[in-house]
């Protein structure tokens, strides 16, 4: 396949452009966006991307998920489209960049091809998938999961956000329900460009994440029973301190994943104390302990250490531990000439790179189940999403679209 | 002073029932008392207590902050009197003897000295102490705290309930509020009868608790400041885990208070993390060290030692601490003579008898400081208070109220 030109680049002022117009739908309070997904705000989002498409010559197709597919034909009616997109919804307090990068980096591309007249021969479509985040219905990738065939869309359509208004019910109301059977569509490639959340780029000084794996997860939820008691009058040798097996375990997290570095994380994110009074001695503590690892057998390792180790931690402190996994996904591992078609990209536009490892989830690790799949990533400052400072420069967005158009457009096969 | 025959005793029987009567007003859900200070059930239980002091021959006098004080006269009309009592308030789910073994053994002694003819030249007076627990209005020992000059009665008056009514005002409701100066009755002593609502005396097999100090307190509130961040993307070594400083602080708690036995205790009973999700690493911790000792150089010792190591625990995990002492009391150390009036009379009733400190705060505590004071204790089953399913036994009771019985009446001069 022929590769563009190394001076071929985007246009980072027009993409920069409309991702702060996108930004002003939804506002969040604090310089950020708060766009939840089958909102009346993210129906106003995907006007504006549908209205941006079809200026561009694209055809706007919709599925009964509510995912949006904004196809530029190529030259072969045969041949399968090179998919690449994000979503466009957001955290409740969320950035201007999570997802919308994606999305509208695709668009940029779109529109460089136009700019440039330049023709592919496969089709290039891009996709706005429906609620990535997962905070107003759980659970994240939600719709991107239904397409590659994790979830069922009738189970999807069932949930229910806080207030009891059903998944299927909201996408009707907000005019964003299609006719097209989800995950019908096949696709030849998929790539999706996406802010790193975290602050390995940035401290490397690099330009370019080039993401092989996917972290697995584990979700560990473990439930310590000790003995309330108070804190005055129940002598030391007496007590049965939940709260101590909490501060244990969430050492020994620490420790396990220090044993596999660097292919390993470990955290305790969530804590109750009960009856978390001042002079109660806690009796019940719950918590959830997150593993990742993008190698499979680190992932099973760190838990099978755990589950051995934590009770009996729990039982030298006169207290019992129940534990359940609660979140589980094996380490996505993408497509190496998907990947390689990244890093050639960037080697070729002179961008400094480096391999890395989604920590979080995205709509990529579930299409690289049932399609040949890759992941850009630039930096972020200071690490920060999913939180309304979220923030990057110009100049990072449209490197990181600089190497997703090259990488796309090649895989499309670019007619010279 | 002549002290009781050794065969001089309550009747435990009449105790018991007036223990199952009292607890018929203001049920709990599970067994136990819901008679939160100050409400209709607070008011109907007065009535009652009232009732019978005045058919056991007492006059009830009642102040301005709605202590009540059932008077036995003595026959020195000029002699100071002994002043023996507790509470009549309960927790929102708590037992039937926290508080009302002390009030009850009182009138018991009073029925008591009626059945036998027993006249002693100090009057006997029966207190029923207003908020003692402090759930409904903080503090606890509000009422004691306010006659002993801890509190102003105006600050007291003032407090609000969590649905905003004021403490005087709710007096004022119930029809408690009495025209008496708050504090103007001086007193020869002050003797209580509580429950131990710790395990040591059923354990150690032990009739009677000799209180000979109560537990001073420090409450150190510390605010561990990290920093949130994903917990999937971001590398072990960059983290700033609040969750970490919580755990490290936690067994730090315990290391210093195990430094100290058996002189000292020291948990953490209320931790709040934030933001507390399952994906995100704690960016901060609040949480409230509870130490207490009855020797206040081990209790300062172990505050010095906490604020000492704490700031470079957290400085090693990139977090940072600000400590605050939100609670501080000095240990009370009861009086010698009244002490020694307790332990006399359990010898003297061939009670097996251990000298003991009082873990929970107590009205004795306050009053402590403005009279001669000390204090019984009578076991309960598996340390549990604060809870519908405190429990005791009769003979506990009886034999409590016994030793009561004998200090009371030895220190009020029993005419033989």
């Amino acid at each position: 396949m022929p590769a563009p030109g190394e001076n071929l680049k985007i246009n980072g002022e027009r993409l920069w452009d409309s991702l702060m117009e996108m930004a002003k739908i939804g506002p969040g309070v604090a310089g950020g966006n708060n766009r939840q997904t089958l909102t009346d705000e993210d129906g106003v989002g995907r006007a504006l991307f549908q209205q941006w498409c079809e200026a561009a010559g694209c055809e706007m197709g919709l599925d009964q998920m509510g995912n949006m597919f904004a196809a530029r034909a190529g030259t072969d009616p045969d041949a399968l489209p090179v998919f690449v997109g994000s979503h466009l919804d957001t955290q409740p307090t969320g950035g201007k960049y999570d997802g919308v990068l994606g999305v509208l980096g695709g668009l940029e591309i779109v529109r460089t091809l136009n700019d440039l007249g330049i023709r592919t021969r496969r089709p290039i479509v891009v996709i706005n998938w429906t609620n990535e985040e997962g905070t107003r219905y759980a659970p994240p990738m939600l719709a991107s999961g239904v397409f590659a065939g994790v979830h069922t869309q009738d189970w999807a359509y069932g949930l229910t956000d806080a207030e009891g208004k059903r998944f299927g019910d909201e996408l009707e109301r907000i005019g964003w329900r299609g006719e097209e059977e989800t995950g019908a569509r096949r696709m030849h490639a998929y790539f999706e460009l996406h802010i790193e959340q975290g602050p390995i780029l940035e401290a490397e000084e690099c330009d370019i994440g080039v993401v092989t794996h996917g972290q697995g997860l584990r979700w560990i939820e473990c439930r310590i029973t000790g003995k309330e008691s108070h804190t005055g009058s129940t002598p030391m040798a007496m007590r049965r301190n939940a709260g101590r097996g909490l501060a244990q375990i969430t050492e020994l997290v620490h420790e396990v994943a220090m044993k596999h570095q660097p292919n390993a994380v470990g955290a305790i994110g969530h804590v109750d104390v009960y009856p978390n009074s001042r002079n109660i001695i806690p009796g019940r503590v719950v918590c959830t302990i997150d593993f990742r690892s993008h190698v499979l057998e680190t992932l099973e390792g760190m838990v099978a250490e755990v589950m051995e180790t934590a009770p009996a931690i729990c039982e030298a402190l006169g207290c019992e531990i129940e534990t359940e996994i609660v979140g589980s996904f094996d380490p996505p591992e993408f497509h190496h000439g998907c990947v390689t078609a990244v890093r050639d990209a960037a080697e070729r536009l002179g961008y400094s790179h480096m391999d890395i490892v989604s920590g979080a989830g995205h709509d990529a690790c579930w299409i690289n189940k049932i399609a040949p799949a890759a992941m850009v990533m630039c930096p972020c400052v200071d690490g920060l999403s999913h939180n309304e400072a979220e923030e990057i420069s110009p100049e990072w967005a449209a490197r990181g679209c600089d190497v997703l158009f090259h990488a796309v457009v090649e895989t499309a096969e670019l007619l010279e």
